[in-house]
This record gives structure tokens, C-alpha cells and sequence, in this order.
């Protein structure tokens, strides 16, 4: 049965690197459902990885994500990338598995083998991303994608989380919306590489760019143009109008000059590495859990918790007779 | 030097117990900070603990959670039961110890050594309620207080996670905050044990309980007053008026009969229970990172991640490769 197991996955993972959707879908599947073949997908996939560029893409509702995510797939397909799209929607209460919602727009794409769309709900942390999107990236990146582009709505948690996935994160505003800036005050500084004031053709346009110059000056991060010192990266505000394709060449030459500025000042593998050890720790971790759960036939935790809920026991005493129990 | 903690921390709960403020403040504190006394705290704590009955009382701002909290402790006091309060605000970038904000209300209670009040700010993760809320109920506990009521504002994952926490959980509403039934609505159906209906000589008060009594009627949790069959609590709707006291005594009656009915049918010990083992788990989780994050000199995650992150290793392996080490 395991030894079953380990020649589908290896297929499937050579039919993912060969470019088949349908094997890519079932990996994401296999690894987003944690199920017993996530381990072994994983490992199958580990030495294919490292090489695809995960683009994060976040922004206010209204400002045109999907429209962005859209005009820059077809431009990095016009450069030859294979590219890979999740689009995660942490309010979605529905599992992973489906194509975007609004498929329309991705109408242009869905029959390009060099392009794979997956739509993820946020499933198992409020308001974050899923356990599963990592994972997700790993089974694109392994099935040889150049790119990576991972769509979220910005709010709360998932935001933060998606910086800290990717290598570079782009945040999407619009002119007009005063709400686009204020979240940039919020949280926003620290997290994005490239600004993207998109529909750069409406009213106020101008005054949206000189707001965040204006928020990036005062933060030491905005200078004239070009002026990168090696250290430290000065994030690049870049104008688009998305629906008419316009300004998305700047947007790729801005995540460009991040990719080579990470990879000159050895930000990239830092990034990784950091990705990498969250990753791994929260596997720790839930591997922790879930030998808890399985202590003495599961009544392990409810025996010490209720002697602790009685006064016999302090919680300290009872975690460390789990944790030895479980290195046992 | 280890010796010397021991005596000052079974001299505070000694001191503690016998009524000081001054020792508990200093306990909690010194759970609060999660620093190397606490394992030894909670210890000589345990013996003490599991007398105090846990009220949780939230709902949303302007609702009157202070004076009703004001009014409570005075209500509490004149049965002569010991009253520790706990403040806790989710919003607030600062970390406890100091009285609560507008001292003022509480000033009847500040000289009252029968009263222990804290306020309390939620750090460790966003939106719920801090690491430090259920050591700082079990110093109260231990120090001998018959009732702990802890405060928090109804938003998010505070509101849940207070009814995890609480042997009977309050929630708070009033006339014309048209937001209260909503919130209600989202996810205090399954929260609340008693339903408090303050300012409830306003216009419009009569209108929220009906409101009230329809939703829970509808979720089928509520019948003619008198009606709990022996299994199943429905929670009653009490109106007061906090600021003259008015209604006071009737929430005290509705805490004492939730009480009684979890004593009953043992929803008590059950309730205490998963309490417990919540903390334990979090106890264990917390003691796994901070000794992953000291093996091999702290090096052992970083020298890993850099493996997954290239590739060479997949993550599930390398977390098995921490959780052995740890276990050694």
C-alpha cells in the first residue's frame, strides 16, 4: 500500500514537471488536505524546489487585484515564465479545490498549460492564511514554475503572513480611496517591496503617489529615484492602469530589481530560510499536537487537565509529563 | 538562590492568601512577565486553586460593562465573598500592572481589601486575550477570591476565547445599539450564560429582549421563564440598570442558578477540564519553541530551514529532526 503510494506521487510529480494541470491539482489537493500522503509529497517535491520567485500581492477590495494579477501573468508568459496563481481568500468559508471565483477574467489563461490557477480558502488560522498555502507553493514551485503569484485580499493577519511567504510583495492602491493609505500607515511600511498605484488614470492619482512618498519620507524609506544603497532596499512606487495593460512592464522591472537586489545583499536566502523555519516549526508543532491527542488511547490531556482543573497538579508539572510522554 | 525564590514565593502566597494586595499584585506580576518564578508560582498556587467561580462578562463598547462590573463587585461584596477583577483590553498597547483607566468607578472598591481589581493588556496574539489572563486568574483563585470577574471588550477572538475561560460568561447589551443584536447574532448565541440587558430604562429596551428572545427562540434556546430541563441551560435574559443598581441581585440569581445547574450536571468539572487542558497544550507548545529555539546554540532551526529552503530537505523531515532532538 505505502509502496503504491510512493510510485503514484512520484509519477505525479513528474507529470506535474511535465506540465499537466490535472497532476498539479492533485498534489495541491494531496498536500492542502494534510492527509497521510502530505509527507511524502513533500519529500518528492523537496529537491525540485528553490527555484520559483513568490510574488505576494495584497490590497484593499476595489483596488484591482485580480485585474493586476491578470495583466501580469499575461506579461510574464509574454517573457516565456511558467507561472503559478493562488489566489487565497482568508473570508472564503469553502475549501480550496476550485478555480477562482470569477473565472472570466482568467478566461485568457485557463487553457495556457504555462499557467496554473488555484483559488484557496484560509482554512484553519482566523483571519490568516491557510496551513496549506505553503504547501501549495512548494508543489508549484517543485512542478517548475518560474513565478509564483499569490493573491490576497489586505486585511488583518492574512497581509502580514503573505510578506512573510513571499519574496517579494507587492501592494496594491487606487486614487480615491483615503482607506488605501491609512492601511498603508497601519502595517503596510514594513511589508511591502514594490507600491502599485493602480486605475492611475482616475482623479487623484497624483496626490495617492505623493501621499505615500510623502509617508515613505518621513519613514526614511523613499529617496530620488534610483537611489538604492546596496544595504537596503527603498521600495519603488510604480503607476498602472491594469485594465489597459499599462505600466505592468515597470511592475515586472521593479520585482526584478528586487530579485537581484535580494539575491546581491543575500536577502533572498535569508527570506527563505526564515520562511523555512516558520514552516518547520509550526510542522513541530502540530506534530506535537497531534501526538497529544493520540497520549494513552487521547485520555492523556483530559487526565492531567482535569488534576490540574482540581489543584492536584500546576499546568507546568502536566506539560512536562506530556512532553516526556510524547519523546518516548 | 533557587532556595531563596522558594521562600519568597511560598511567603507571597502566604501573604497572598491572607489577604494582602500587595502580594497578589506582585504574583501576578510575576506571571504576567512569564519569567523563571512562574513554574515555581504556579506550583505552590495548584494546591489553592479551583474554589473561585470564573464570570466572564463582555459585549460591546458603551453597553456599560464598567458600571455593571461596578456594580456587580458591590453586590458580591455585600454577600461578603472575596472579588477579584480582571480588566482585560485587547486594544491596549501597554502590558498590565497598573490600576484600570478611569479609576475613578472603582474607587469605592480601590481601599476595599476584599476586592483585588487588574487591569490587564492582551499581548502574545492578536485580537484574544493574553498568555497571561488564565495564570492571572489562577493567582486570584489561589489567593482565596470566592469570584473572579474578567472584563473584556466584545470583539473578535477576545469574545470567544473569554467564554473558554469563564465558568459562566455574561454578555452584555443595550436598547438602541442596534450592533449589539448583530454582534449577537455572528456568534453570542453560543457564547452567553446570561443574557444582561443594561440601560434598561431606556426607550427601546423592551424591543432588544423581544429581539433577543426571538433569535434565541428560533436557535431553540429559549422557553417560558422556569423551563431548563435538566440537560440543556437556556439563558436567561436579566434587565438592569447598572448605574443605580437596579436588576443587580436578579444577575447575581442568574449567575448563582448557572452554577448550580453546571454543578448538577457536571458541566462544571467538564468546562474546567478543557479549560485546563487548553492551557496545558499551550504550556507544552510554548516549552517545544523555546527549546527549539536552544538546540545546537540556537543554530539547530536556522541550519535546517536553510536545508528546506534549498531543497535539500523537506520540511516534515526536518521537523522530525527537531522534535528528536528536543526529546534527547
Amino acid at each position: 500500500m505505502s509502496g503504491r503510494r510512493h510510485v503514484d506521487v512520484a509519477s505525479l510529480v513528474d507529470a506535474a514537471r511535465a506540465g499537466s494541470p490535472r497532476a498539479v491539482a492533485r498534489l495541491v489537493s494531496m498536500v492542502e488536505d494534510a492527509g497521510p500522503a502530505l509527507r511524502e509529497v513533500s519529500a518528492a517535491l523537496a529537491p525540485h524546489t528553490g527555484h520559483a520567485h513568490v510574488i505576494g500581492l495584497t490590497g484593499s477590495p476595489g483596488v484591482g487585484k485580480s485585474t493586476s494579477t491578470n495583466a501580469l501573468v499575461s506579461a510574464f508568459r509574454a517573457q516565456n515564465r511558467r507561472v503559478g496563481v493562488l489566489a487565497v481568500d482568508p473570508s472564503s468559508p469553502f475549501s480550496g479545490g476550485a478555480l477562482l471565483g470569477d473565472r472570466v477574467r482568467m478566461e485568457q489563461h485557463a487553457t495556457d498549460p504555462g499557467v496554473f490557477i488555484r483559488s484557496m480558502a484560509s482554512r484553519g488560522h482566523l483571519g490568516g492564511l491557510s496551513w496549506g498555502t505553503p504547501q501549495a507553493i512548494r508543489v508549484l514551485d517543485g512542478a517548475g514554475c518560474d513565478v509564483i503569484l499569490v493573491e490576497t485580499v489586505g486585511v488583518g493577519q492574512a497581509e502580514i503572513e503573505i510578506a512573510s511567504l513571499a519574496d517579494t510583495t507587492l501592494v496594491l492602491l487606487a486614487p480615491g480611496m483615503g482607506d488605501g493609505i491609512q492601511a498603508a500607515k497601519a502595517g503596510i511600511l514594513e511589508i511591502a517591496d514594490v507600491y502599485v498605484v493602480n486605475k492611475a488614470d482616475r482623479d487623484g492619482a497624483t496626490s495617492t503617489v505623493r501621499d505615500l512618498q510623502g509617508m515613505l519620507g518621513l519613514a526614511g524609506q523613499y529617496g530620488p529615484a534610483g537611489e538604492h544603497d546596496v544595504d537596503r532596499w527603498r521600495p519603488p512606487i510604480v503607476k498602472t492602469v491594469a485594465a489597459r495593460n499599462e505600466g505592468v512592464d515597470d511592475v515586472l522591472a521593479a520585482i526584478d530589481a528586487h530579485r537581484a537586489w535580494l539575491e546581491r545583499t543575500d536577502g533572498l536566502r535569508a527570506r527563505r530560510r526564515e520562511r523555512a523555519a516558520r514552516e518547520v516549526e509550526a510542522i513541530a508543532v502540530a506534530a506535537l499536537r497531534a501526538r497529544i491527542g493520540e497520549l494513552r488511547g487521547g485520555a492523556a490531556l483530559d487526565v492531567l487537565a482535569d488534576q490540574v482543573a482540581t489543584g492536584k497538579l500546576d499546568p507546568f508539572a502536566a506539560a512536562d509529563v506530556l512532553l516526556a510522554e510524547t519523546a518516548d
